[in-house]
């Protein structure tokens, strides 16, 4: 099945070789930047070979570890092989495979999680030490030597470039008509040297469509054919419709008092059942011409670019069911006009989000009455995947809005707490929080003012009276009134969940 | 004293009448937007005026309060009067006057801490109501009835554009040669028609020296002559003078490294004894063509540009002692090519801040052992001042450099604290935490690793042990070892303080 016209400059063919061979160049301690964002575009061969040589090498009682860097979440090829021979001693920035997530929960792997928009111009600040190997995905090699990406383009721009030795999966399985699609802006540059990102609408083009790299880096170039990590569909569930009608109902009364235009605004959003209901109430809503700045592409914005309800979507991955990516594979040159994909660095950039003025509509863990999000860490130390994008998005949108479901595992976890047991999102950076049960409008309230619509407005029943409680006893006897807490109390609803297994009293 | 030449415009002298009248056409529940930054270019007459009227209203048994939004912090006339007399119901976006700081803290003033760069962009957008009255501070009206600002930009424009009435309060002490010193970008737009800010150096003019106004909208203009609240400068102590060396020295490594350039990039830095005496160790040290983007110019800094060492400071007000103020106005015209003052929504803007590569200084109250900063609220619930532009700057930096005393109240608060208990800058936005201990660089590391930096390099030694104990134990006891903690034991060292005084044990 592996498709031999994909590498069309002569010279590097001479590069191609087996995955085994190439993962032979990755030496213990290494760092190695790879392609792949959110199970898209990341390699999958090497990697492989490279658990393999790992696991061999462990057997014989020898050290084999590396530091792995990538766009965002890769595969089971990927995070899940290595974390498996435990190979993966430090990762950022983003994880969400749960080989490696148990590594870091025991203590095994250390991860750093980041700002997705930080690691390109940190990595070229050279904040992370020197890139050994970059492992990237691809579509095709160019004619002139420039790799096609794949479906994802994460930070293959910024491995390419500060990597020492570069190794190039061609994968036969993603699309050909995959070429075009990309957007890599050439303009990036170090302070004092950096330029304004000529950037105003999303569906503006303002870079090449392939990454340039130096031939004489190229140490392996291996075929693959292999489909990504490509994950069912999660149809919407009551509780995630009753989230997006909050939220449309929002909308249509932000419009009717003229603070969003009749096509909103560019929508960032996450996956996952509550984000699908979303696009599901705006495929049925009144709202035309919609467009998308986001990270990822997944089924449900797939299906709005197709009836025309979306105009474009720029993202810099893919993240589909694999009947989407199948029907996606079969029609990808249809969606050249209206879908662009560019490094992380720039569909996360903070300046172009507020520039353009995204909606964002990010998950959460758990939010407090004040509006102070967790994102990541369940009871405030256990990593569920990383705060992603999130951050770029979320402090610099139009208006940032936060979903959950009100409760978590059968209603033994609240979804608002009295205090964060960790904080990704800082209440100034939380404007409108909408659970089943409803929606708060945050903005212009202080703490206070906000504690008593997000417990009226959000709260589940059964944690309402507790909460309103928690509050009312804060505001008598707390240390300040800026935002009141009782300190021996504020976690307690976390340890009760640790030591019974539920936040509701026995 | 007061110069009536300040006001050329002839149609606008008209509008000339006492603060007492100005402050009747203020309202009880009015939203009055003002200008005010650090202490410098508030108001002065018409909110001392206004407290007055307010006053006898109370003392009527009427109810008069207003809602009210400035650019920071203003001074004793503003917020010290109008607090005196509870007369403020809401408070944005940053406060430090003690009076209101004390009416906050007992619940008596809604006060919502805000980003400095989300003001004027989301006041456009109409987020917070409509802007009944704007109260701007001048140093002069121009013939062609534009108003030039006097020692601050702060919101000024925004609440000239956005008000539905204006009074101007044009004070003859503010120097008159500071016109022709600001910069007003009049590009400003609501999404989706922003356009990019052309600015790619600090020292670049990109707009118009003074603001323009509906003259129809102007419904009285006072004439003053009243300073600004300067602070006494308060000179480097032995631990701020700690703090800088390490700086210092860190800057020097990171040059040697070419991790950054000989003139470094461009600073920002807040006010008060350790600002000043790392701009003291900047002065005496190797780096030359220095430049600043940051929000207020300071004594330190004015230093600097006077010497030579620091070629330009872009900022949105001054905040300077009263010597240093007097000595500035006797030769304002010699800073004209060496200051900038822009709008707030510019000094601090997240994409300009970005492109630049800012270095950014900030203080705080406390950082937990994975770098979690605490630095608006005291014990968790209690404002100290508000978050400034500390958000603005740090996420979007190219370093973010955090710096505190290692202990407070004499040894009795520790800054470094097992869990922060209050979070206003996420761990994903401090790279470098200096206390006079030492400095801890936590670029690239996970929390775990940050945890041991920090303990080792900025915990005091009185602290230390506990800290480590602690640390020991919630690696044995987590939940999860993404970041360890003890739920039950990670606000311990505060409500100790609360009950004691001291996080020491007794």
């Amino acid at each position: 099945m592996i498709d031999h016209t994909r590498i069309r400059n002569t010279a590097l063919r001479a590069k191609i070789t087996t995955a085994e061979q190439a993962a032979s160049f990755i030496k213990p301690g290494m760092t190695v930047g790879t392609s792949g964002f959110t199970g898209a575009g990341y390699p999958k061969a090497v990697p492989e070979a490279l658990a393999a040589l790992m696991e061999s090498e462990h057997a014989k009682g020898n050290d084999f570890r590396i530091r792995l860097l990538t766009g965002a979440s890769t595969g089971p090829e990927l995070d899940g092989a290595l974390a498996k021979v435990n190979g993966i001693s430090f990762r950022m920035p983003y994880n969400s495979d749960p080989t490696l997530r148990a590594r870091i929960n025991k203590g095994e792997t250390e991860y750093l999680d980041m700002h997705l928009s930080h690691v390109a111009p940190m990595a070229w600040a050279g904040f992370f030490g020197e890139i050994d190997t970059a492992i990237i995905e691809a579509t095709a090699i160019r004619e002139d030597g420039s790799i096609v990406p794949s479906s994802s383009v994460g930070n293959s721009k910024t491995w390419l470039d500060t990597a020492k030795q570069v190794i190039i999966e061609v994968n036969s399985w993603q699309d050909s008509a995959l070429e075009g699609m990309h957007d890599i802006w050439t303009g990036t540059a170090l302070p004092p040297h950096r330029q304004p990102i000529p950037l105003i609408r999303p569906d503006e083009r303002i870079g090449e469509t392939s990454l340039r790299v130096d031939p004489a880096k190229i140490v392996a170039i291996v075929e693959t054919h292999a489909p990504d990590r490509n994950a069912p569909f999660s149809p919407p569930d009551a509780s995630a419709k009753a989230i997006a009608g909050h939220l449309m109902e929002f909308f249509r009364h932000e419009v009717a008092r003229g603070r969003l235009p009749q096509s909103l605004l560019p929508l960032q959003s996450g996956v996952g059942n509550v984000a699908n209901a979303v696009m599901g109430g705006l495929e049925e809503g009144p709202f035309e011409n919609l467009t998308a700045f986001t990270e990822v592409i997944q089924d449900s914005m797939l299906g709005m670019l197709e009836t025309g309800k979306m105009r474009v979507a720029s993202a810099t991955a893919f993240s589909l069911s694999p009947e989407a990516a199948e029907s996606l594979n079969a029609r990808m040159r249809e969606f050249h006009k209206k879908i662009i994909l560019r490094p992380q660095d720039i569909s996360n950039h903070p300046g172009l989000i507020r520039r353009l003025g995204c909606i964002a509509m990010n998950g959460l863990i758990e939010s407090d009455i004040y509006g102070n999000v967790n994102s990541t860490q369940i009871m405030g130390s256990k990593i569920q995947n990383g705060i992603g994008g999130s951050g770029d998005f979320a402090r610099n949108a139009y208006i940032s809005v936060f979903m959950t479901p009100s409760t978590a595992k059968g209603g033994k976890i609240s979804a608002i707490v009295p205090m964060a047991s960790h904080v990704d999102h800082i209440t100034q950076d939380s404007q409108v929080l909408v659970t089943e049960q409803g929606l708060a409008d945050l903005r212009g309230l202080s703490p206070k003012q906000r504690a008593e619509v997000i417990i009226a407005n959000c709260a589940h029943p059964d944690y309402r009276p507790m909460l309103q409680d928690y509050y009312k006893r804060a505001r008598a006897g707390s240390f300040g009134q800026q935002s009141p807490h009782l300190l021996t109390e504020a976690l307690s609803w976390h340890q009760r969940f640790i030591e019974t297994g539920s936040m509701l009293p026995s």
